[in-house]
């Protein structure tokens, strides 16, 4: 008699690593190195807007997303953060906080539809690590 | 011995319609028919990023995004809402909350860089009366 539990898109499994869970959000890492971009999804099954969450879970959201850009700017000295929930392709609810630079590969246009070249690992590795480090996850799925 | 005081960025007061203040933001409506469009400014001097609200304003931004998001789903009857904060190009702090539909003129990619077309005047006062109706704003700037 539960709901359907959370499951990830396979399109975000597929294009991310899996860092851990914060108390509301699995947090992924995207799998290219033009931007440092990480991808937070709402644990809970069956959401596309934000507007679908309970207004706790929305506050709790918010938390997160300042929680993570505060440390993707000390880890990476981004000029910029941005922020944004969007979802035309890949329905499941999920928020991009991407860090930007004044010499990255589409400034100051938006990140998407410029492309991606995936990490090499042990530069993978190495964010994902720090990430985890910053945002103490531990991976236990 | 004040901070100083909120002030609107020139190009924002450009290129939108002011609608009026919430607690928090102040709404604006785009001048750009190709797309319902809000963008919500927070009446606070000085802020770039997300990070740069007070905790407290940080989660009234969150239910003001959420509160006009279920306004603009209910006026326009959108197929997804896309919410962000990026501000590579206007660097006061303001999030976008646009309406999209899967036949409009940039589906499914978002919606920057695909250019502008001003709203008719009746049209435009038709959607700003909408919305201001829905979210019980009223001018007083």
């Amino acid at each position: 008699m539960h709901a359907s539990p959370f499951t990830l898109h396979p399109q975000l499994l597929k294009d991310c690593f899996t860092l851990g869970d914060l108390e509301l959000c699995r947090v992924l890492l995207m799998n290219n190195r033009l931007f440092p971009w990480v991808i937070l999804v709402p644990r809970r099954p069956s959401l596309c807007e934000i507007t679908d969450l309970t207004q706790k879970d929305s506050l709790k959201l918010m938390e997160e997303m300042v929680f993570v850009s505060r440390a993707m700017q000390t880890i990476t000295h981004a000029q910029k953060m941005n922020i944004a929930a969007l979802g035309n392709v890949v329905p499941q609810l999920h928020v991009h906080i991407i860090a930007r630079f004044e010499k990255d590969a589409a400034w100051p246009r938006p990140v998407w539809g410029h492309g991606s070249e995936p990490y090499a690992l042990e530069e993978g590795q190495t964010l994902a690590g720090k990430l985890q480090q910053a945002l103490a996850l531990t991976l236990t799925t």
